[in-house]
């Protein structure tokens, strides 16, 4: 049964469910986690997962059958459970929550080996098209206040090769968006602007840690970058609400996260990385004056361990040269 | 040139600062870090470092020759330089500062393959007598607000196998010490109780969730664990500052802590850990409602992915279970 805890001090919730964790482990020392062969997300294993909640696929094929360019099923192992009403209860100065939420993943293509970058840019328009579509679907449960949509790709960082990303609906806003909340509206309170909208500015002005834009984004090194190589693509007009999309926006979006996704490969050939689309949370906490965007950071094979230890973080590589390298990369 | 530098949305300080992280990254590649032969923190090795700052050693062996058992030096690629004025300015919404502070190494044994609880118990107490030591030198700079003890071990987090620690001394307050404060200070101005101590009388009342203790330390797994086998140690009486440590519960820490990680290591043999000590900040900053304690997890070969994505904690062992484990283990 999982639930979701809060202690008093840092006051963030965690998720505490029982995934098989150690036959996961032990699966990734033996070495046959992410072979190719019975890859649950390869078309023709369809029956290796729950059944499909959406799908873009040949108008002639039937569902949980090949055909389909995106999918997008429920997690086998979910960290929370769609079932149940949401109880919260306290045990004297801790809080408690049930698990309740929902954990979908998109399988992005039928290709194995494949990464963003290397798609057609159409295939890219349909996963974002999956995202925003899960998005609007998920956003009407009134027990979820926040939606994550995250992809991680590469060894150190996923555990199946095959592309994919997760949908998680959550019943509590995660800490990190209620800190960028906080700076958000504090921000506001005293210039009654948007501070995200004032990065753009200064960064649109500087243009030293531009890394490539369209019409509609741009995607920027920032100024206080964590970790080597990190990157923000960012909407120009305000807007809170990925949902809201349009489909041009979409189109721009997909070719511009493409073009850097690629600059990274070329940089740093394998390399693991993770993207996250951060929106505004939702029902009665959506927050006009969010800006929504996306991160993206790369996992170095080594080091961080100080970094994870205390939570003090030390980025080798200046963002003025991360965006220069980045832009000298795709070309 | 290394700098601090702040966003204004999470406000919180980055070091940037060039470290040789390529040609790190290229000799893990290789696989010629860790190696025995040529390890710059065994005896007779003296010279692979900068000149010790302190050591426990023989009365009849010279500074920087064999002898010693705990030595402690810079680090030769430190993450802040000890010279300079600590200058702060602005660039538009952003904010800067001179990257100045010290980043010491303790070389906590000449033993290239011990873990503390392998070591005797004597050496483990001349290691958090190095920590205190190096802690009441570093506070009498007034440059310093805080000071961060930690040692990773294992080959997921540390990048020399030869057990050491960072002692790093900063200008600024971590983020994580400054939401630690936050948390404490607010439920002091409700309840005029220390948060830490009412969470220490709840985990003595329930049990559950006890791994250890002795007269003055108890060790246990927190309520809302981040992390499996996530393990928090605190003193029982209301201290802030761990710089005031007795050196009779010094002796008693470093007998908890090696009880602790035997366990560790018998439940997970190889396993990588972090351990860090989280004390009050210095100077002007010093803040007596502060409760120090050592907070010490586990980095698990797989997953973590989404985590490290998203900042949403997903544990899959209740710390129940964590605390359960861990007593059996224990003996």
């Amino acid at each position: 049964m999982s639930e979701l805890r809060r202690e008093p001090i840092l006051q963030r919730w965690v998720a505490i469910t029982y995934r098989p964790w150690e036959e996961m482990v032990e699966a990734a020392r033996r070495g046959v986690v992410g072979r190719r062969e019975g890859c649950p997300f390869c078309p023709g294993n369809e029956a290796a997962t729950p059944p499909e909640i959406y799908a873009s696929r040949r108008p002639d094929s039937a569902a949980n059958t090949p055909g389909w360019t995106v999918r997008v099923v429920p997690n086998k192992f979910p960290f929370l459970r769609i079932e149940g009403a949401l109880e919260r209860s306290g045990e004297g100065i801790y809080d408690r929550m049930t698990g309740v939420g929902a954990h979908e993943i998109v399988i992005e293509t039928p290709s194995h080996d494949a990464d963003w970058w290397s798609l057609p840019h159409q295939q890219v328009v349909e996963i974002l098209g999956a995202y925003r579509s899960r998005h609007m679907d998920l956003r009407g449960d009134i027990r979820f206040r926040h939606i994550i949509l995250a992809r991680n790709h590469g060894p150190a960082l996923a555990l199946l090769p095959h592309p994919h990303s997760h949908v998680l609906a959550l019943p509590v806003i995660p800490k990190r968006i209620e800190e960028e909340l906080r700076g958000t509206l504090e921000y506001d309170r005293h210039k009654e602007r948007c501070l995200f909208c004032d990065i753009l500015k200064q960064e649109m002005g500087a243009g030293t840690r531009i890394i490539g834009e369209t019409p509609y984004f741009l995607a920027f090194a920032p100024f206080a970058s964590r970790y080597p190589l990190e990157i923000c693509v960012i909407p120009k007009p305000h807007e809170h609400d990925f949902g809201a999309l349009g489909v041009e926006a979409l189109h721009e979006l997909a070719g511009l996260l493409q073009r850097v996704l690629g600059a990274l490969a070329r940089l740093l050939p394998g390399a693991s990385y993770s993207l996250v689309l951060h929106s505004s949370p939702l029902q009665d906490y959506a927050e006009p004056r969010y800006h929504w965007h996306v991160e993206l950071r790369v996992r170095l094979p080594l080091g961080g361990g100080f970094e994870w230890a205390t939570g003090f973080l030390v980025n080798p590589l200046a963002p003025e040269e991360a965006a220069r390298l980045l832009r000298e990369a795709a070309g």
